[in-house]
Protein backbone atom coordinates (compact mmCIF):
# COMPACT_ATOMS: atom_id res chain seq x y z
CA UNK A 1 0.00 0.00 0.00
CA UNK A 2 1.51 3.15 -1.48
CA UNK A 3 1.73 6.13 1.03
CA UNK A 4 -0.30 9.35 1.16
CA UNK A 5 -0.05 12.16 3.51
CA UNK A 6 -2.58 14.84 3.08
CA UNK A 7 -1.78 18.45 5.01
CA UNK A 8 -4.42 20.83 5.61
CA UNK A 9 -2.88 24.58 6.06
CA UNK A 10 -4.69 27.24 7.60
CA UNK A 11 -5.11 30.78 5.73
CA UNK A 12 -3.05 32.61 8.48
CA UNK A 13 -0.23 30.32 7.52
CA UNK A 14 -0.69 30.92 3.95
CA UNK A 15 -1.11 34.77 3.92
CA UNK A 16 1.72 35.61 5.84
CA UNK A 17 4.53 35.60 3.02
CA UNK A 18 7.09 34.33 5.69
CA UNK A 19 5.64 31.79 6.90
CA UNK A 20 3.88 30.92 3.93
CA UNK A 21 7.53 30.38 2.18
CA UNK A 22 8.63 28.63 5.37
CA UNK A 23 5.39 25.99 4.82
CA UNK A 24 5.82 25.80 0.68
CA UNK A 25 9.42 24.97 1.16
CA UNK A 26 8.97 22.06 3.78
CA UNK A 27 6.08 20.91 2.24
CA UNK A 28 7.91 20.44 -0.83
CA UNK A 29 10.57 18.07 0.90
CA UNK A 30 8.24 15.46 1.97
CA UNK A 31 8.98 12.46 0.62
CA UNK A 32 6.26 10.54 -1.04
CA UNK A 33 2.85 11.26 -2.70
CA UNK A 34 0.89 14.41 -0.94
CA UNK A 35 -2.12 16.10 -1.26
CA UNK A 36 -2.19 19.86 -0.30
CA UNK A 37 -5.83 21.48 1.07
CA UNK A 38 -5.78 25.06 1.72
CA UNK A 39 -7.74 28.14 3.49
CA UNK A 40 -7.53 31.69 2.39
CA UNK A 41 -10.35 33.30 4.73
CA UNK A 42 -8.73 36.33 5.89
CA UNK A 43 -8.19 37.24 2.15
CA UNK A 44 -11.99 36.49 1.18
CA UNK A 45 -13.00 38.95 4.10
CA UNK A 46 -10.57 41.56 3.08
CA UNK A 47 -12.08 41.04 -0.76
CA UNK A 48 -15.65 41.26 0.65
CA UNK A 49 -14.74 44.56 1.98
CA UNK A 50 -13.00 45.61 -0.45
CA UNK A 51 -16.24 45.07 -2.46
CA UNK A 52 -18.62 46.80 0.34
CA UNK A 53 -19.91 43.51 1.33
CA UNK A 54 -20.40 42.34 5.09
CA UNK A 55 -18.00 39.66 6.22
CA UNK A 56 -19.95 37.48 8.95
CA UNK A 57 -18.50 34.79 10.24
CA UNK A 58 -20.12 32.80 13.51
CA UNK A 59 -17.98 29.94 14.84
CA UNK A 60 -15.65 30.30 12.14
CA UNK A 61 -17.91 29.84 9.33
CA UNK A 62 -18.62 31.87 7.00
CA UNK A 63 -22.34 33.27 6.19
CA UNK A 64 -21.97 32.84 2.03
CA UNK A 65 -24.63 34.89 0.33
CA UNK A 66 -24.28 35.31 -3.80
CA UNK A 67 -21.66 38.01 -3.44
CA UNK A 68 -19.45 36.26 -0.97
CA UNK A 69 -19.87 33.02 -2.67
CA UNK A 70 -18.36 34.49 -5.35
CA UNK A 71 -15.79 36.45 -3.09
CA UNK A 72 -14.55 32.80 -1.61
CA UNK A 73 -14.22 31.39 -4.98
CA UNK A 74 -12.44 34.01 -6.45
CA UNK A 75 -10.07 34.01 -3.89
CA UNK A 76 -9.52 30.53 -2.76
CA UNK A 77 -9.99 28.86 -6.20
CA UNK A 78 -8.49 31.60 -8.05
CA UNK A 79 -5.79 34.04 -6.65
CA UNK A 80 -4.65 31.82 -3.40
CA UNK A 81 -4.61 28.31 -5.25
CA UNK A 82 -2.98 29.66 -8.50
CA UNK A 83 -0.17 31.65 -6.34
CA UNK A 84 0.42 27.97 -3.96
CA UNK A 85 0.46 26.59 -7.39
CA UNK A 86 2.51 28.62 -9.19
CA UNK A 87 5.33 29.23 -6.25
CA UNK A 88 5.56 25.02 -5.76
CA UNK A 89 6.25 24.41 -9.47
CA UNK A 90 8.42 26.78 -9.43
CA UNK A 91 10.62 24.95 -6.36
CA UNK A 92 11.23 22.21 -9.08
CA UNK A 93 10.26 19.54 -6.38
CA UNK A 94 6.98 18.59 -7.83
CA UNK A 95 4.34 19.42 -10.36
CA UNK A 96 1.61 21.16 -8.25
CA UNK A 97 -2.18 20.84 -10.03
CA UNK A 98 -4.71 23.04 -8.63
CA UNK A 99 -8.22 22.00 -8.29
CA UNK A 100 -11.37 22.18 -5.84
CA UNK A 101 -13.95 19.46 -5.14
CA UNK A 102 -15.83 21.11 -7.87
CA UNK A 103 -13.13 19.62 -10.58
CA UNK A 104 -13.64 16.06 -11.88
CA UNK A 105 -16.53 16.44 -9.40
CA UNK A 106 -14.54 14.25 -6.83
CA UNK A 107 -16.35 15.83 -4.22
CA UNK A 108 -20.15 15.95 -4.10
CA UNK A 109 -22.04 18.14 -1.62
CA UNK A 110 -25.43 19.77 -0.34
CA UNK A 111 -26.20 22.83 0.82
CA UNK A 112 -26.56 22.91 4.90
CA UNK A 113 -29.78 22.99 5.46
CA UNK A 114 -31.13 25.81 7.23
CA UNK A 115 -31.30 25.52 11.23
CA UNK A 116 -30.92 28.24 13.66
CA UNK A 117 -28.27 30.14 11.49
CA UNK A 118 -28.68 30.34 7.45
CA UNK A 119 -25.14 30.18 6.05
CA UNK A 120 -26.26 30.38 2.65
CA UNK A 121 -24.25 28.52 0.21
CA UNK A 122 -22.28 26.28 2.19
CA UNK A 123 -21.03 22.73 1.42
CA UNK A 124 -21.77 19.71 3.47
CA UNK A 125 -20.15 16.59 1.96
CA UNK A 126 -21.50 13.94 0.39
CA UNK A 127 -18.91 11.84 -1.08
CA UNK A 128 -15.57 11.69 -2.35
CA UNK A 129 -14.88 9.95 -5.83
CA UNK A 130 -11.07 9.29 -5.08
CA UNK A 131 -10.90 8.46 -8.76
CA UNK A 132 -9.53 11.85 -10.47
CA UNK A 133 -6.93 12.76 -6.92
CA UNK A 134 -5.72 9.06 -7.91
CA UNK A 135 -5.26 9.82 -11.67
CA UNK A 136 -3.07 12.84 -10.79
CA UNK A 137 -1.12 10.97 -8.19
CA UNK A 138 -0.66 7.64 -10.20
CA UNK A 139 0.96 10.56 -12.64
CA UNK A 140 2.98 12.26 -10.12
CA UNK A 141 0.88 15.20 -10.08
CA UNK A 142 0.37 16.86 -6.38
CA UNK A 143 -3.17 18.25 -6.22
CA UNK A 144 -3.39 21.39 -4.62
CA UNK A 145 -7.18 21.72 -3.57
CA UNK A 146 -9.36 24.92 -2.43
CA UNK A 147 -12.44 24.30 -0.56
CA UNK A 148 -14.99 24.77 -2.79
CA UNK A 149 -17.41 22.05 -3.83
CA UNK A 150 -20.57 21.86 -5.95
CA UNK A 151 -24.04 20.17 -5.55
CA UNK A 152 -24.95 17.28 -8.44
CA UNK A 153 -27.08 20.73 -9.96
CA UNK A 154 -23.93 22.67 -10.53
CA UNK A 155 -24.36 24.97 -7.17
CA UNK A 156 -21.12 26.02 -6.10
CA UNK A 157 -20.78 25.76 -2.04
CA UNK A 158 -17.84 27.07 0.16
CA UNK A 159 -17.17 24.51 2.30
CA UNK A 160 -14.94 23.88 5.25
CA UNK A 161 -11.23 22.92 4.43
CA UNK A 162 -10.82 20.87 7.22
CA UNK A 163 -13.74 19.18 6.40
CA UNK A 164 -12.42 18.32 3.04
CA UNK A 165 -8.87 17.36 4.45
CA UNK A 166 -10.89 14.86 6.83
CA UNK A 167 -13.13 13.16 3.90
CA UNK A 168 -10.52 13.04 1.45
CA UNK A 169 -8.43 11.28 3.97
CA UNK A 170 -11.17 8.92 4.70
CA UNK A 171 -11.63 8.15 0.74
CA UNK A 172 -7.88 8.08 0.17
CA UNK A 173 -7.39 5.19 3.64
CA UNK A 174 -8.89 2.42 1.27
CA UNK A 175 -5.86 2.61 -1.22
CA UNK A 176 -3.33 4.40 0.37
CA UNK A 177 -2.04 4.34 4.17
CA UNK A 178 -2.95 7.53 5.22
CA UNK A 179 -1.48 10.45 7.66
CA UNK A 180 -3.81 12.85 7.75
CA UNK A 181 -2.00 16.59 9.16
CA UNK A 182 -3.08 19.49 10.41
CA UNK A 183 -0.89 22.51 10.33
CA UNK A 184 -1.77 25.52 11.89
CA UNK A 185 0.33 27.81 14.45
CA UNK A 186 0.50 26.23 17.33
CA UNK A 187 2.83 23.44 18.06
CA UNK A 188 0.54 20.70 18.30
CA UNK A 189 -1.89 20.35 21.29
CA UNK A 190 -0.42 21.55 24.53
CA UNK A 191 -1.62 20.59 28.02
CA UNK A 192 -0.89 24.19 29.01
CA UNK A 193 -2.38 26.61 26.10
CA UNK A 194 0.74 29.19 27.38
CA UNK A 195 3.62 27.13 27.14
CA UNK A 196 4.78 25.50 23.93
CA UNK A 197 6.62 23.01 25.29
CA UNK A 198 3.95 21.44 27.17
CA UNK A 199 3.35 19.73 23.51
CA UNK A 200 2.06 16.47 23.83
CA UNK A 201 3.92 14.42 21.63
CA UNK A 202 1.47 11.02 21.13
CA UNK A 203 -2.40 10.75 22.15
CA UNK A 204 -4.26 7.21 22.01
CA UNK A 205 -7.73 6.73 22.85
CA UNK A 206 -7.11 5.65 26.26
CA UNK A 207 -4.93 8.75 26.62
CA UNK A 208 -7.23 10.76 25.22
CA UNK A 209 -10.11 9.96 27.85
CA UNK A 210 -7.42 10.49 30.72
CA UNK A 211 -6.46 13.75 29.00
CA UNK A 212 -10.42 15.16 29.16
CA UNK A 213 -10.61 13.43 32.76
CA UNK A 214 -7.22 15.38 33.80
CA UNK A 215 -8.87 18.68 32.43
CA UNK A 216 -5.37 18.79 29.99
CA UNK A 217 -7.52 19.31 26.70
CA UNK A 218 -10.73 21.61 26.38
CA UNK A 219 -11.86 24.25 24.50
CA UNK A 220 -12.03 23.95 20.62
CA UNK A 221 -9.19 21.53 20.68
CA UNK A 222 -11.85 18.74 21.68
CA UNK A 223 -13.93 18.67 18.60
CA UNK A 224 -10.32 18.64 16.25
CA UNK A 225 -9.73 15.62 18.47
CA UNK A 226 -13.02 13.79 18.24
CA UNK A 227 -12.32 14.62 14.58
CA UNK A 228 -9.28 12.81 14.63
CA UNK A 229 -10.42 9.82 15.94
CA UNK A 230 -13.91 9.69 13.97
CA UNK A 231 -10.88 9.50 10.55
CA UNK A 232 -9.23 6.82 12.73
CA UNK A 233 -11.97 4.53 13.03
CA UNK A 234 -12.64 5.34 9.04
CA UNK A 235 -9.26 3.95 8.13
CA UNK A 236 -6.99 6.70 8.49
CA UNK A 237 -3.50 5.52 10.04
CA UNK A 238 -2.36 8.64 11.60
CA UNK A 239 -3.47 11.93 12.12
CA UNK A 240 -0.86 15.15 13.29
CA UNK A 241 -1.25 18.21 14.06
CA UNK A 242 1.54 20.22 13.90
CA UNK A 243 3.25 23.75 13.11
CA UNK A 244 4.07 24.92 9.30
CA UNK A 245 7.67 24.20 10.47
CA UNK A 246 7.25 20.87 12.15
CA UNK A 247 5.70 19.49 9.17
CA UNK A 248 9.11 17.39 7.57
CA UNK A 249 9.86 16.68 11.72
CA UNK A 250 8.20 14.51 14.41
CA UNK A 251 7.58 17.56 16.20
CA UNK A 252 3.47 18.45 16.89
CA UNK A 253 0.64 15.88 18.56
CA UNK A 254 0.51 12.74 16.94
CA UNK A 255 -3.09 10.80 17.27
CA UNK A 256 -3.15 7.11 16.63
CA UNK A 257 -5.25 3.90 17.50
CA UNK A 258 -2.49 2.55 19.28
CA UNK B 1 -4.37 9.08 -34.18
CA UNK B 2 -7.16 10.09 -32.11
CA UNK B 3 -9.42 12.91 -32.86
CA UNK B 4 -9.02 15.94 -30.87
CA UNK B 5 -11.30 19.31 -30.36
CA UNK B 6 -10.13 22.76 -29.11
CA UNK B 7 -12.42 25.45 -28.41
CA UNK B 8 -11.53 28.80 -27.73
CA UNK B 9 -14.84 30.92 -26.52
CA UNK B 10 -14.84 34.61 -25.88
CA UNK B 11 -15.92 36.02 -22.71
CA UNK B 12 -19.09 38.01 -24.03
CA UNK B 13 -20.52 34.31 -25.06
CA UNK B 14 -19.98 33.38 -21.00
CA UNK B 15 -20.68 36.37 -19.64
CA UNK B 16 -24.38 36.23 -21.24
CA UNK B 17 -26.64 33.34 -19.65
CA UNK B 18 -28.42 33.06 -22.32
CA UNK B 19 -25.38 32.78 -24.93
CA UNK B 20 -23.75 30.61 -22.09
CA UNK B 21 -25.90 27.95 -21.51
CA UNK B 22 -26.58 27.28 -25.48
CA UNK B 23 -22.82 27.17 -26.10
CA UNK B 24 -22.39 24.98 -22.63
CA UNK B 25 -25.59 22.39 -24.07
CA UNK B 26 -23.66 22.16 -27.71
CA UNK B 27 -20.15 21.81 -25.99
CA UNK B 28 -20.99 19.05 -23.87
CA UNK B 29 -22.37 17.18 -27.20
CA UNK B 30 -19.42 17.44 -29.11
CA UNK B 31 -18.13 14.02 -29.69
CA UNK B 32 -14.68 12.95 -28.75
CA UNK B 33 -12.13 14.26 -27.14
CA UNK B 34 -12.04 18.13 -26.35
CA UNK B 35 -10.42 21.04 -24.39
CA UNK B 36 -12.18 24.38 -23.38
CA UNK B 37 -10.59 27.71 -23.65
CA UNK B 38 -12.63 30.91 -22.24
CA UNK B 39 -11.54 34.50 -21.34
CA UNK B 40 -13.63 36.61 -19.21
CA UNK B 41 -12.86 40.12 -20.13
CA UNK B 42 -16.16 41.98 -19.37
CA UNK B 43 -16.09 40.58 -15.70
CA UNK B 44 -12.57 40.86 -14.87
CA UNK B 45 -13.09 44.75 -15.93
CA UNK B 46 -16.22 44.85 -13.62
CA UNK B 47 -14.48 43.42 -10.74
CA UNK B 48 -11.78 46.35 -11.56
CA UNK B 49 -13.90 48.81 -11.32
CA UNK B 50 -15.73 47.50 -7.90
CA UNK B 51 -12.52 47.50 -6.96
CA UNK B 52 -11.99 50.83 -7.88
CA UNK B 53 -9.21 50.54 -10.28
CA UNK B 54 -9.20 51.68 -13.77
CA UNK B 55 -9.52 48.91 -16.31
CA UNK B 56 -6.95 50.06 -19.22
CA UNK B 57 -7.69 48.22 -22.12
CA UNK B 58 -4.73 48.68 -25.28
CA UNK B 59 -6.04 46.73 -28.60
CA UNK B 60 -7.88 44.84 -26.55
CA UNK B 61 -4.99 43.59 -24.29
CA UNK B 62 -5.40 44.62 -20.69
CA UNK B 63 -2.46 46.72 -18.93
CA UNK B 64 -1.74 44.20 -16.19
CA UNK B 65 -0.24 45.95 -13.29
CA UNK B 66 -0.24 43.63 -9.79
CA UNK B 67 -4.00 44.36 -8.98
CA UNK B 68 -5.38 44.05 -12.32
CA UNK B 69 -3.32 40.77 -12.31
CA UNK B 70 -5.18 39.68 -8.93
CA UNK B 71 -8.44 41.03 -10.52
CA UNK B 72 -7.90 37.95 -14.06
CA UNK B 73 -6.54 35.70 -11.43
CA UNK B 74 -9.62 35.43 -9.21
CA UNK B 75 -12.22 36.27 -12.54
CA UNK B 76 -10.42 33.81 -15.14
CA UNK B 77 -9.00 30.72 -12.95
CA UNK B 78 -11.41 31.22 -9.79
CA UNK B 79 -15.25 32.31 -11.15
CA UNK B 80 -15.87 31.51 -14.44
CA UNK B 81 -13.93 28.47 -14.54
CA UNK B 82 -16.02 26.79 -12.04
CA UNK B 83 -18.57 28.08 -12.36
CA UNK B 84 -18.17 26.32 -16.12
CA UNK B 85 -16.64 23.19 -14.80
CA UNK B 86 -19.96 23.18 -12.04
CA UNK B 87 -22.38 23.35 -15.04
CA UNK B 88 -20.52 20.98 -17.00
CA UNK B 89 -20.71 18.16 -14.54
CA UNK B 90 -23.80 19.21 -13.64
CA UNK B 91 -25.34 17.91 -17.26
CA UNK B 92 -23.61 14.47 -16.78
CA UNK B 93 -21.83 14.29 -20.20
CA UNK B 94 -18.90 14.61 -19.44
CA UNK B 95 -16.33 15.32 -16.61
CA UNK B 96 -15.05 18.52 -16.53
CA UNK B 97 -11.75 19.73 -14.71
CA UNK B 98 -10.51 23.31 -14.52
CA UNK B 99 -7.11 24.21 -15.10
CA UNK B 100 -4.83 27.59 -16.05
CA UNK B 101 -1.69 27.21 -17.54
CA UNK B 102 0.31 26.91 -14.41
CA UNK B 103 -1.34 23.72 -13.14
CA UNK B 104 1.16 20.86 -14.00
CA UNK B 105 3.34 23.57 -14.97
CA UNK B 106 1.90 22.57 -18.54
CA UNK B 107 2.29 25.89 -20.05
CA UNK B 108 5.75 28.15 -19.10
CA UNK B 109 5.78 31.86 -20.52
CA UNK B 110 7.58 35.21 -20.17
CA UNK B 111 6.53 38.60 -19.22
CA UNK B 112 6.12 40.36 -22.58
CA UNK B 113 8.94 42.74 -22.85
CA UNK B 114 8.50 46.56 -22.82
CA UNK B 115 8.00 48.26 -25.87
CA UNK B 116 5.99 51.41 -26.86
CA UNK B 117 3.25 50.24 -24.02
CA UNK B 118 4.33 48.79 -20.62
CA UNK B 119 1.65 45.82 -20.49
CA UNK B 120 2.68 44.74 -17.37
CA UNK B 121 1.92 41.02 -15.76
CA UNK B 122 1.78 39.92 -19.40
CA UNK B 123 2.28 36.16 -20.67
CA UNK B 124 4.50 34.86 -23.76
CA UNK B 125 4.24 31.42 -24.23
CA UNK B 126 6.96 29.99 -24.25
CA UNK B 127 6.61 26.12 -24.41
CA UNK B 128 2.94 24.04 -23.95
CA UNK B 129 3.93 20.32 -22.53
CA UNK B 130 1.00 18.06 -23.67
CA UNK B 131 1.78 15.40 -20.45
CA UNK B 132 -0.40 16.49 -18.30
CA UNK B 133 -3.78 17.88 -20.75
CA UNK B 134 -3.04 14.26 -21.83
CA UNK B 135 -3.52 12.32 -18.60
CA UNK B 136 -6.43 14.33 -18.52
CA UNK B 137 -8.01 13.02 -21.70
CA UNK B 138 -6.41 9.30 -21.07
CA UNK B 139 -8.63 9.16 -18.72
CA UNK B 140 -11.55 11.34 -20.14
CA UNK B 141 -11.62 14.15 -18.08
CA UNK B 142 -12.46 16.76 -20.51
CA UNK B 143 -9.82 19.95 -19.13
CA UNK B 144 -11.54 23.39 -18.82
CA UNK B 145 -8.31 25.94 -19.20
CA UNK B 146 -8.96 30.01 -17.78
CA UNK B 147 -6.23 32.05 -19.42
CA UNK B 148 -3.58 32.90 -16.64
CA UNK B 149 0.09 30.92 -16.95
CA UNK B 150 3.15 31.36 -15.34
CA UNK B 151 7.01 31.87 -15.24
CA UNK B 152 9.65 29.25 -14.21
CA UNK B 153 10.05 31.37 -11.56
CA UNK B 154 6.70 31.23 -10.36
CA UNK B 155 5.15 34.81 -11.40
CA UNK B 156 1.42 34.41 -13.09
CA UNK B 157 0.89 36.19 -16.43
CA UNK B 158 -2.25 37.35 -17.61
CA UNK B 159 -2.32 35.71 -21.17
CA UNK B 160 -4.81 35.97 -24.24
CA UNK B 161 -7.04 32.86 -24.68
CA UNK B 162 -6.71 32.61 -28.38
CA UNK B 163 -3.38 32.59 -28.06
CA UNK B 164 -3.61 29.77 -25.30
CA UNK B 165 -5.70 27.88 -27.53
CA UNK B 166 -4.00 28.07 -30.24
CA UNK B 167 -0.14 27.04 -28.80
CA UNK B 168 -2.48 24.45 -26.83
CA UNK B 169 -3.45 23.24 -30.67
CA UNK B 170 0.02 22.98 -32.35
CA UNK B 171 1.62 21.16 -29.36
CA UNK B 172 -1.41 18.45 -29.81
CA UNK B 173 -0.97 18.36 -33.41
CA UNK B 174 1.92 16.20 -32.92
CA UNK B 175 -0.09 13.70 -31.04
CA UNK B 176 -3.91 14.01 -32.26
CA UNK B 177 -5.79 14.78 -35.18
CA UNK B 178 -6.13 17.95 -33.78
CA UNK B 179 -8.89 21.14 -34.80
CA UNK B 180 -8.70 24.83 -33.22
CA UNK B 181 -12.35 26.51 -33.22
CA UNK B 182 -12.23 29.90 -32.91
CA UNK B 183 -16.15 30.49 -31.16
CA UNK B 184 -17.28 33.82 -30.92
CA UNK B 185 -20.91 36.15 -31.92
CA UNK B 186 -20.29 36.63 -35.37
CA UNK B 187 -21.34 33.31 -37.30
CA UNK B 188 -18.04 32.96 -39.79
CA UNK B 189 -15.82 35.11 -41.88
CA UNK B 190 -18.35 36.84 -43.69
CA UNK B 191 -17.62 38.45 -47.19
CA UNK B 192 -19.97 41.34 -46.30
CA UNK B 193 -19.79 42.45 -42.27
CA UNK B 194 -23.07 43.84 -42.60
CA UNK B 195 -24.66 40.03 -44.23
CA UNK B 196 -24.90 37.27 -42.17
CA UNK B 197 -25.56 35.05 -45.00
CA UNK B 198 -22.08 35.78 -46.72
CA UNK B 199 -20.44 33.72 -44.24
CA UNK B 200 -17.82 32.21 -46.58
CA UNK B 201 -17.53 28.37 -45.59
CA UNK B 202 -14.25 27.24 -46.91
CA UNK B 203 -10.97 28.99 -46.81
CA UNK B 204 -7.50 27.42 -48.13
CA UNK B 205 -4.49 29.39 -49.02
CA UNK B 206 -5.17 30.47 -52.35
CA UNK B 207 -8.55 31.31 -51.86
CA UNK B 208 -7.15 33.32 -48.93
CA UNK B 209 -5.12 34.93 -51.19
CA UNK B 210 -7.56 35.63 -53.53
CA UNK B 211 -9.98 37.28 -51.32
CA UNK B 212 -7.76 39.48 -49.68
CA UNK B 213 -6.73 40.91 -53.09
CA UNK B 214 -10.62 41.28 -53.60
CA UNK B 215 -11.03 43.29 -50.13
CA UNK B 216 -13.23 40.73 -49.08
CA UNK B 217 -11.43 39.99 -45.70
CA UNK B 218 -10.37 43.00 -44.34
CA UNK B 219 -9.30 44.23 -40.94
CA UNK B 220 -9.37 42.19 -37.45
CA UNK B 221 -10.03 39.32 -39.19
CA UNK B 222 -6.45 39.08 -41.35
CA UNK B 223 -4.59 38.24 -38.12
CA UNK B 224 -7.27 36.11 -36.90
CA UNK B 225 -6.89 33.99 -39.97
CA UNK B 226 -2.95 34.51 -40.34
CA UNK B 227 -3.10 33.12 -37.15
CA UNK B 228 -5.28 30.11 -38.35
CA UNK B 229 -2.75 29.54 -41.44
CA UNK B 230 0.37 29.78 -38.58
CA UNK B 231 -1.25 27.27 -36.82
CA UNK B 232 -2.20 24.92 -40.03
CA UNK B 233 1.52 25.06 -41.08
CA UNK B 234 2.53 23.52 -37.70
CA UNK B 235 0.41 20.55 -38.34
CA UNK B 236 -3.20 21.46 -37.03
CA UNK B 237 -6.04 19.58 -39.15
CA UNK B 238 -8.55 22.24 -39.54
CA UNK B 239 -9.51 25.69 -38.09
CA UNK B 240 -13.11 26.69 -37.72
CA UNK B 241 -14.13 30.29 -36.82
CA UNK B 242 -18.25 29.82 -35.52
CA UNK B 243 -20.87 31.27 -33.38
CA UNK B 244 -21.70 29.31 -30.46
CA UNK B 245 -24.75 27.81 -31.82
CA UNK B 246 -22.66 26.00 -34.65
CA UNK B 247 -20.11 24.22 -32.87
CA UNK B 248 -22.11 20.60 -33.23
CA UNK B 249 -23.18 21.72 -36.95
CA UNK B 250 -20.76 22.25 -39.82
CA UNK B 251 -22.10 26.16 -39.69
CA UNK B 252 -18.91 28.64 -39.69
CA UNK B 253 -16.11 29.10 -41.78
CA UNK B 254 -13.64 25.76 -41.61
CA UNK B 255 -9.86 26.86 -43.12
CA UNK B 256 -7.52 24.44 -44.10
CA UNK B 257 -4.87 24.09 -46.22
CA UNK B 258 -6.04 22.45 -49.40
Amino acid sequence: MDHLTIIKVGGKVLEDPVAAEQFLSAFERIKGLKVLVHGGGVTASKLQQELGQDAVLIDGRRITDEQALKAVTMVYAGLINKQVVARLNAGGYLKAVGITGVDGAFITAHQRPVGEIDYGFVGEIDDVDLGFLHTLLTHFFTPIVAPITATDKGQLLNTNADTIAQEIAIAAARKYETVLMYCFDLPGVMADINDPKSVIPHITPESYTKLKHDGKVAGGMIPKLDNAFKALEAGVFAVRICQAADIVTQGGTTVMMG
